[in-house]
C-alpha cells in the first residue's frame, strides 16, 4: 500500500481540478454518464484510485440523486472515509438512502474517529442498527467515543494507538512494530503505558529511529508529554496544538489511562470550523448554515437575526421620532442623521471585530483589557476629531450652513467615542457571562451607535438651533 | 533531551497560566521583579525550562521596556524560537534593542524556517549584518529562502531534511539515522532523492518502522507523494494540507530538486492567519493590525475604511436629499427610511459573509455560482415577504396609517432582493477581477442597500401618496 501513489491530479486523461481547486466540470460530466449508464467498470477507473478528499468533493459536485447511486455502483471499492469530507446535510441525505447493512459494511474499515464522525449526527436508532452489525471490539470503541460530549476530544480521537511498556527496549519496540499486523494506519508517536494502561509518556518516531536498539523506552520517553483529557473541549485542544506546535497528543480518561490519540489533521479542521463560526456569527449567520442547505432552511436560519435587527432598527427610529418637530422644521437633519449613525456603526464594527477575535484567540484577557479599552477610546477620539472636521465641512458646504457643520461634527465625536466604548465593552461583558461574543455583540453595538448617533445629532441640533 | 519534560503548566510553585490560558498575573509579577533585580539565577529558574510558546506569551505580557532586558539576562539560556511566537511589532522593538552580534548568536541554533521568519521583516542592512555573522552553510540556506517571494512555501519551509538514495535498505537508513548527528530536530518522513537531489518519493516514519531491514527504500517509498513548489503560495499549500490531511510535504525547486520541507505546524499558522485576515477585512480592519500596535497606527489604519464609508453614507443621504419635499410633507418617512436601509444592510451582510467565506475555501466556484445566486435571491424573496408583513404592520400601527405600512412593505421586498443580489454578485465580481472579496465587498454592498432602501421607500411613497 505505501508505494501506491496517493493520487495524481489527473484521472486518466481528464483533469480532476481546475486552477481554483474546484472539481473540473468535464470530470463531473464523465462520472455522471458512467453512473447513469450503470457502468461500474468505467466508474471504478475514474474514481477508484482517487484520494478520499477528492471523492468527497466529487460527491458534492454531483446531482444529489446520483450520490447514493455512485456509492452503490462502487460497492466495496467505495471508501467511506470520503463521507467525512462532505457537508453534514449531504452526508445525512446519502446515509438515508443506503441500507444500514451497507453502511455498517463500509464502516468496518474506517478509523474509529471517522466512524464516530459519521455516526454522531445520525438518529439514535440508526446508530444502534449500524453499531449492531460491527465486530464487538470496534463497537465498544465507538460506543465509548459516542458517550463523550459533543465537541470533546473523546469524540474526535482515534481509538487506535501504539502503546508499549516502559521496560521494552528500542529494539524490542521496532521488532514489535515489524511483526504486528494490527497497527493503526498512520501513527506519529509511541505511547508508553504501565500495566493498567496509565500513560507514562510518549516517544516521537524520529526519536525512536535515531536511538540504538538497547536503549530502554523508559529512558527515551518524554514523560511531560502534553496530554488531553477525553472530556476536554476541542477548541481548548486546538489552542494547545497551535501554541505548542503539536502533531499528535495522547487522550486519557479520568484515571489517566490512555484511551486514544488526537492528531493534528482533526485539529486543523477544528481551527477552521472555529474561525468559520466566528466569521458567520459576526455576519449574522448561524454556524451550521451550509452551502448545500435548502432555500427554506437558510431563510429560516437567517430570519431570527434579521428579526432582532428589525426590533433594534425600530428602537433607533423611535429616537428619530422623538425629534419629529425638529425634523419638520429642518429637513436637512433627516437627510444627515443616517450619516452619523452609519459612521458610528462602522467604527464600532472595527473595534468589535478586533475584540471578538482577540477574545477567541485568548490574546485579550483580564490582564490587558483595561489597556485595550483605553486604547480603543483614544482611537475613537482621534478618528472622531478627524471625521468631525471632514463631515462638518462637507455638511456645511452641502447645505450652505456653517452651524449644521458644527452640529454634525460634535455629534460625530460623541458617536465615534460611543462606538469605541460599545465595540470593546459589549464583547467583554458578553464573554464575562460565558456567552459567545461573536454571536450577539453586533446587535447591541449597532443599537448603541444608532441610538447615540441619532440622539446626539438631533439633540445637539435642537439645543444649537433652539428648534423647540 | 527527549526525556526532559517539554513544560509543566507550573513553574516552581507558581501557576503559569490562568484558566482562560492567559499568562497568570502573579507569574508576570515574579518575572518582573527578577528582571528589575537583575537576578539572572532567579529568572533562569522561572523561565529557563519553559516552552518557547510560553516564553513568547510571557514576553508579550511584560512591560515593553523589560523585554530586551529579559533576553540579555538569560543570555545563552534564552531560546530565540520564542521570538517567532510574539507579534511582529513586539519582535521588531526587541530586535532593535539587541546588538546584531547577540541576535546572530541567538539565531545559530534556530531551525531555518524560524530564522527566516525572524529575519524577513528586518531592514535589508540589518539582515545582512546578522547573516554575515552566521556560519556559511546556514547563511546560504537562509539567503536562498529569503529570495523566494513573501508568503511562498520557500519562505516558510525548513531547509533541514533527511534524504536518502533509493538504493538504501530500511536497515541502512535506520543505521544512518542512528549515527548521524546532524539531523533536523524533528522530522516526520524520509525523502528519497537521486544523485542530483531530484525528489523521487517519501517514506513516512511509521512505514519505515514497520518494515523489515532488507527492504529497499525504493520499494517502500510513496512516489506520488504530494509535493510543493518553493514558489507556491502558502494559502494554496494550506488548502492542500487541509484537503489531504498532510503532516509534512517536501518542497522542490523548478528543477524538481528537494530544497526543504513544509510542516503542518506552519500550515496551522497560515490557516489561522488567513481566517483572521478575512474576519478583519469583513470588519473593516486591515489584516496587519495587531493588538500591540499604538493608538496612532491603529487610528490611521482604520481611517481609510471609515473615509470610504463616509463617502458612501453621503451618497446614500443624497438619495434622501432628492426627496426633501416628500420628507417635509410627511416626516414619518424620515423616521422610517433608516429601517428599510438597515434591514437591507443586515440581510446583504449575511449573504456576503457566506459568499466571501465560500470563495475563500473554494466551496463557491463557477460550477455552482448560478445555483447559489438563484438560491440567495429566493431566500431574499422569502425573507422579504416575511419582513414586508412584519414591518408593514408595525409601521402602520405606529403612525396609524395603513398606506404607510403598504409602502414600507413593498420597499422592504425590493431591498431584501437587492440585498441578496448585491450580497452574492459583488463578491463574485470582485473575485473575478482577482481581488480579495473580503476586503472591499462590504462598501459596495451596503451602498447598494442604502441607496435602494432609501430610493425604493421614498419613491414608492411619492407615487403612492402623490406627494409631488
Amino acid at each position: 500500500m505505501p508505494n501506491q501513489p496517493e493520487t495524481s491530479t489527473e484521472a486518466g486523461d481528464v483533469v480532476l481540478r481546475d486552477e481554483d481547486g474546484a472539481i473540473e466540470a468535464g470530470f463531473v460530466a464523465r462520472v455522471t454518464s458512467a453512473i447513469e449508464a450503470e457502468d461500474a467498470a468505467a466508474l471504478r477507473r475514474l474514481v477508484g484510485d482517487l484520494h478520499e478528499a477528492d471523492v468527497g468533493d466529487l460527491i458534492e459536485a454531483l446531482d444529489p440523486e446520483l450520490r447514493p447511486r455512485l456509492i452503490a455502483l462502487l460497492g466495496a471499492d467505495f471508501d467511506f472515509t470520503a463521507l467525512v469530507e462532505v457537508d453534514d446535510a449531504v452526508r445525512e441525505e446519502i446515509l438515508d438512502e443506503l441500507a444500514p447493512e451497507a453502511v455498517a459494511e463500509g464502516m468496518r474499515d474506517l478509523d474509529s474517529d471517522d466512524a464516530v464522525y459519521i455516526l454522531e449526527d445520525l438518529p439514535k436508532d440508526e446508530q444502534d442498527e449500524i453499531l449492531e452489525q460491527l465486530p464487538s471490539l470496534d463497537r465498544r470503541a465507538l460506543e465509548r467515543s459516542l458517550q463523550y460530549p459533543e465537541n470533546s476530544a473523546g469524540r474526535r480521537m482515534q481509538s487506535e494507538y501504539v502503546a508499549v511498556p516502559p521496560s521494552w527496549t528500542v529494539g524490542h519496540t521496532i521488532d514489535f512494530l515489524r511483526e504486528n499486523e494490527e497497527l493503526p494506519e498512520r501513527f506519529f508517536e509511541i505511547h508508553v503505558v504501565d500495566a493498567d494502561y496509565k500513560l507514562l509518556g510518549a516517544v516521537a518516531l524520529d526519536t525512536l529511529l535515531r536511538t540504538r536498539r538497547p536503549t530502554l523506552v523508559a529512558d527515551l520517553m518524554d514523560a511531560g508529554r502534553r496530554r488531553v483529557r477525553a472530556t476536554d473541549d476541542l477548541e481548548e485542544v486546538a489552542r494547545m496544538f497551535e501554541r505548542y506546535n503539536l502533531i499528535a497528543a495522547p487522550v486519557v480518561d479520568d484515571g489517566d489511562r490512555l484511551v486514544g490519540v488526537v492528531t493534528v489533521d482533526d485539529v486543523v479542521d477544528v481551527i477552521e470550523e472555529e474561525a468559520e463560526k466566528d466569521i458567520k456569527a459576526l455576519g449574522g449567520v448561524t454556524g451550521d448554515e451550509e452551502l448545500s442547505d435548502s432555500v427554506w432552511t437558510i431563510a429560516r436560519g437567517r430570519f431570527n437575526w434579521l428579526l432582532v435587527n428589525l426590533a433594534t432598527a425600530f428602537l433607533a427610529s423611535s429616537v428619530l421620532g422623538l425629534f419629529e418637530g425638529e425634523l419638520e422644521k429642518m429637513v436637512a437633519l433627516a437627510v444627515l442623521a443616517p450619516i452619523v449613525a452609519s459612521q458610528g456603526g462602522n467604527a464600532a464594527t472595527q473595534t468589535m471585530t478586533i475584540a471578538v477575535r482577540a477574545l477567541a484567540t485568548r490574546e485579550l484577557h483580564d490582564g490587558n483589557a483595561a489597556r485595550i479599552v483605553l486604547r480603543e477610546v483614544l482611537v475613537g477620539v482621534v478618528n472622531g476629531l478627524a471625521f468631525a472636521v471632514i463631515t462638518g465641512v462637507a455638511a456645511a458646504a452641502w447645505f450652505r450652513t456653517v452651524d449644521l457643520g458644527v452640529v454634525i461634527g460634535l455629534a460625530m465625536i460623541c458617536n465615534l467615542v460611543a462606538a469605541a466604548l460599545g465595540g470593546i465593552l459589549v464583547p467583554l461583558v458578553i464573554e464575562r457571562f460565558r456567552l459567545d461574543p461573536a454571536v450577539s455583540s453586533g446587535v447591541f453595538v449597532t443599537t448603541i451607535t444608532d441610538v447615540v448617533g441619532f440622539f446626539s445629532f438631533l439633540g445637539i441640533a435642537s439645543l444649537w438651533f433652539g428648534l423647540k
